[in-house]
């Protein structure tokens, strides 16, 4: 069983593998990536990852049943789990240490049936059902009352930590709130009780009237390089009217941050090279609801240099690429 | 002039360089590495880089002026510096962002005439020369009244971010006291309020007893594999003394350091095979002073793993390699 320690200083929680736990020489190791076709991830190759527990198989496409091809989208659990979803937290103390047990639920997305497609390559109806296939897992983990948060994420290219190169999303279910989600939660309330009005919708009115940092607007959603980017050409995805629940979005809405999802990804694609990069979604805690003072956004961060010493010791980062920078360029890029 | 620009939602502030700033097209160089000899930090190149603010010359070695060969070690001004030493602050907030001028100190600490030595490769002597350099720059920088911490870090290989092979150390005073080393204040403060006793001095009792982290123990300063370790084979290394100030170590003191520094170095290169890694000096702010509730400490970060979008979303991290593993592991290693 996984452990969750908790940081005797800050509130930071660390999952400790210990099924999957590596020795020295693991690190050596330069894996070679498996190719289109022999590709758990690919049609045809099913039975080599878990069942799957969500599925989109177009109505007009072949006749196919779970677990086989024909899928357009598919979801199931990690075959190499960060956490386990059996099992109860035992949470308990030793001195100034805390722990638990590493529950949780961390499932693969797989958002499309072809190896080398570039999610800023895919289509708006795809990169929409991939949105939506978030939402539907997010809505169904939120039943399950051991957790109170999921973290989406997506890693692009070896640099950001992708380690198999067949396009897909993650999400880990987490029993815990994580550290920078309470931080940013904390911050956004402190704000709203200050001016009665939410941080992020301010950013926007702002960021849509000085332009210096928009990176594209399509009317409902904008694309920005944020005014503190912590790294070269990071960009934030946020829907224009407010909304704290990522899950809540409908229809609509999800299309519109499709488009503008598609935009930035495919403007980043062609400006910086296919450019190894890290998605997070950043929406509100199950237990804090649809709030007033925070709102939902989508974070790129690329990585196009790690952080250092620096960095790691103060929580300082030095970006040598100013927002107005990157956004200048990244508009000018055809997507 | 760089920035410092402050997060919106959280306690974070970001450098933006704007003097040394890079374009899209400057991330793709992989530049190559000068040699030993004409390399800047190499003795005998003491032109290419501003003027010292300290050095050591032995007594018994060749008589040598400043700024030319003969030191055994040499501080200057970083010649790119990510913050500048002239100027004033000039606070300002627009909306929702707040800014300030970036005003530092960023300087390089070159550890060894030798180009190709490492550090786990010093003598004591040596490695408690690097150490008290770092006292005395800080002490030095303490009477600025503007400069409200200093970060003293490390970086070793370029996957750890140094961009240069001679040995080196580096530090930035800084206007404000970074994020990371408040957070930790406030939970130790929070610890020593609950228990009257320092965390720290906790964790050492504790380890020291335990075993089962412990990578090393000279008596007076301890070497552990610490309990929440984000990274594989991370390690802290610190005075089984209470000390908040690293500034306020005595000589005998930072020879004790240097040992267990020596040892914790030569154990990961040996058993890692020179593993790309940053150290991080953590030490109280000036303006808090010798409490009893912090404790400083060294922290050595191995590069095994890069953060991926879900350690940058959740600020989780996945370890694959408990912290146990690692201290049995380089427990056996000869250093």
């Amino acid at each position: 069983m996984p452990e969750l320690r908790k940081d005797p200083f800050v509130d930071r929680w660390v999952v400790i593998a210990t099924d999957r736990s590596r020795r020295p020489q693991d690190y050596t190791v330069d894996r070679e990536l498996p190719r289109a076709g022999l590709c758990p991830f690919c049609p045809g190759q099913e039975t080599k990852t878990p069942p799957e527990v969500y599925a989109h198989r177009p109505a007009d496409g072949p006749a196919s049943r779970a677990n086989a091809a024909g899928w357009s989208l598919r979801v199931f659990p990690n075959k190499y789990p960060a956490l386990k979803v059996e099992g109860t937290l035992d949470r308990e103390g030793d001195g100034p240490f805390d722990r638990m047990n590493g529950i949780g639920a961390h499932e693969v997305i797989v958002e499309t049936p072809v190896h080398g497609k570039r999610l800023g390559a895919m289509s708006i109806d795809e990169i929409e059902q991939l949105l939506v296939a978030y939402r539907e897992r997010i809505v169904d983990l939120k039943r399950d009352v051991r957790f109170r948060y999921v973290m989406v994420f997506r890693n692009h290219g070896r640099a950001a930590g992708a380690s198999l190169e067949h396009p897909h999303s993650q999400l880990v279910a987490l029993p815990v709130v994580p550290s920078t989600v309470s931080r940013e939660l904390a911050g956004m309330q402190a704000y709203y009780e200050h001016k009665e009005r939410c941080v992020m919708c301010d950013i926007v009115h702002k960021e849509r009237r000085d332009k210096t940092r928009l990176v594209y607007d399509n009317g409902e959603h904008v694309v920005v390089a944020p005014w503190a980017s912590r790294f070269p050409f990071e960009l934030w995805i946020t829907p224009r009217q407010h909304r704290a629940s990522f899950e809540l979005a409908q229809s609509a809405e999800l299309r519109g941050l499709a488009d503008a999802l598609k935009t930035a990804l495919s403007k980043l694609e062609r400006g910086l090279d296919d450019p190894p990069y890290n998605v997070s979604l950043h929406t509100v805690p199950f237990a804090v609801g649809e709030v007033a003072y925070y709102h939902y956004y989508l974070e790129i961060m690329p990585s196009l240099s790690a952080p250092a010493g620096f960095e790691w010791g103060s929580g300082f980062h030095i970006n040598p690429t100013p927002p107005e920078e990157a956004a200048r360029f990244l508009r000018e890029v055809t997507p």
